[in-house]
């Protein structure tokens, strides 16, 4: 993935307590338009605070990533780790600190080691390379067993234009209006306003619609930058042909890492999209699909897996979605296997298990209550997931 | 446990797949004073449905149980399935089919067997005997590995009174409003309406006060029934002494019931209570530590254990309440392990953590943000919870 206008590198700075790459560094040619969807998360880690206040003036050079610790819960200290971190990088680059967005990620509640991140710095800066990405990919990973990326290019006003993003993902995966980390560039020219407007639309639609464990971060943060670099026309209106243009390539981007980060969800065994169709209001079905998704119930029963539907009945009628039981219609991708609230017995049940098995199924309930749809890309809970997490910090 | 004015008994009636004791009847003597409290999930079973219906008239002489099949997500053939199956007990008793209560606890989905059940009546009405309770006990339970009973007697106006009850629970358990499957009784003489004020105050105070997995099922269903035979006079309002004792006893019996149901909640290593206090409002209190007490993150920390006190601050966060993270001081037990939002160390997490495997710990979350409180007693998330609920059916 090359992206003209940016540079990434990375190093192994000692934070994660196993070793391996933990600090990322991406840096803009010149300062680059950019804006930031984070957690609304009611606990904000100090890198989400800071980087909130450095972008209302909707201008960023740098973006300095660490993995192995969150800087959340870590009060005043943090917020000071955060300012020396990025500090270091400024007078690295010799641009203003507050060009310098800073993202966490990792255990919550222990210091940021702040020497071991300022002492990474030079190294950073003199191997920053176009291609640097596939590496601060792989850097910013916790529990991820892969590093996420996806690019794709587009024509705006006749010159060819790249938008592309790395992500991490793994667990306390439940977005609420932003999402973990993803960090997205573009070489398109486009005012800071429309990027946050394109951004949030985004995100809402992709990062926004998947859960793995219903937990939502402290760190949430997903950043994206306009280099300029293209020579397009700058975009300053979110209604023209181009920004059109620009958020379908953002949205497949994001669309693309929604799906690398629930496929590596921590001990994913099956993948799956619940589907609410038919509901009376759009808030009752996402709230619907969200409620299912989350159903540890339903997700130990797609462990296993069993079309254990029952389950998905009882997980909807708790959701607050308004609906008769007696007219739900449940299918299994193309397999019916409940209709008006009823099963339709163990044949339809046996096909729609070769479905989960098959590959990532969707999971339609249709409540026949109204016109209303929603979906949530989610994976099954397993074994796998609880030994990740009851030894998360040893 | 002996309850003057009732008897039980139970078989296997070859419901469950696996064998064992699956079908039991209680039966009072004379038709008792009834009341009810039942799952608020949209989603309900046919034995739900019936039972509220045949419960507005205040009395009741017999309750019908089955575990291995919940009759829920049946349609019509599931309501037909629970008359049929009191009819036969009414037939039997000769009493009025609309004094006998059904319930059902199980697999939801699948048709219930009418006919094992209506063969099995006879055989339990001959063995009815005022010592049947444990046994009864035993026949409702699923996954669980225990039966559950408590109870507790007191003096109303000179008489001696017994009340006492058995229940179920393991999983699918976060009672809304209602409760798993819980059965009351008492030889106290108590007016109906009186009789439902006391069973829902005390179900409010106990059983809606757990969480195995957030979970809730489509069958909770409590029943109080009130014999009479201890010859007090009859308690018709619930302002007056002898209520609020036999409140008291009620809510006694209630809470022993719960904790023996968290205790052998599916695949339980440690339970503990998340208790929040100085939330600004009793409704932010009580959501808060729900949203604790189910968060998949924080319940698979407490599995290690591992005293990752971020989990509690990510859960806090998202959960709607209001406060401010710079405030928030945490205890395990009597161990400080957060002040003002910010961890004391690994010294003070190694303490906790003792506590964490001594037993029950309380987990105290202070705000700071007001004089609101609320607690959930709950338990860790382990692989046999995975494992227990990825075959349920098999």
């Amino acid at each position: 993935m090359l992206i003209p206008g940016f540079r990434a590198a990375a190093t192994a700075a000692g934070i994660k307590k196993h070793g391996g790459l933990d600090l990322a560094l991406i840096v803009a040619d010149r300062p680059a338009t950019a804006a930031g969807v984070f957690t609304r998360n009611r606990v904000k880690a100090a890198p989400v605070l800071l980087c909130r206040r450095r972008l209302k003036h909707g201008l960023a050079q740098a973006i300095l990533v660490n993995s192995g610790n969150a800087n959340a819960c870590t009060g005043t200290a943090g917020l000071k780790a955060a300012r020396e971190t990025t500090q270091a990088v400024a007078r690295e680059l010799r641009v203003a600190p507050n060009l310098v967005l800073p993202a966490s990620t990792g255990v919550i509640g222990q210091p940021l080691p702040v020497e071991k991140i300022t002492l990474g710095v030079p190294l950073l800066v003199a191997h920053l390379r176009p291609d640097g990405f596939e590496e601060a990919a792989r850097a910013i990973m916790t529990t991820d067993t892969r590093p996420k990326s996806a690019h794709t290019s587009l024509k705006l006003a006749g010159h060819r234009v790249i938008l592309g993003g790395i992500a991490k993902g793994a667990g306390m995966i439940h977005p609420d209006m932003a999402t973990l980390l993803a960090f997205l560039f573009t070489d398109a020219a486009v005012s800071a306003p429309v990027l946050h407007r394109l951004l949030r639309q985004a995100v809402d639609q992709t990062l926004n619609c998947i859960s793995i464990d219903g937990d939502t971060s402290t760190n949430d943060t997903a950043l994206f930058l306009a280099s300029g670099r293209a020579g397009s026309p700058t975009l300053t209106d979110p209604g023209e042909p181009g920004a059109a243009a620009l958020a379908a390539a953002l949205t497949e981007v994001l669309a693309e890492l929604a799906r690398q980060i629930v496929a590596d969800g921590e001990g994913v065994r099956h993948r799956f999209r619940i589907l609410v169709t038919g509901a009376a209001t759009p808030a009752q079905a996402k709230r619907a699909a969200a409620t299912i998704a989350t159903s540890p119930l339903v997700k130990t029963a797609m462990a296993g897996p069993d079309v254990n539907w029952g389950r998905l009945m009882a997980a909807l009628g708790r959701s607050g979605a308004r609906f008769n039981p007696d007219r739900v219609d449940i299918t299994f991708g193309e397999i019916p296997v409940v209709r008006q609230g009823v099963g339709l017995g163990e044949k339809a049940e046996e096909k729609a298990r070769s479905a989960i098995l098959a590959g990532p199924v969707t999971i339609t309930l249709n409540l026949n209550a109204g016109e209303a749809r929603a979906h949530c890309d989610t994976c099954d809970l397993t074994e796998d997931y609880v030994r990740i997490n009851a030894s998360y910090r040893s």
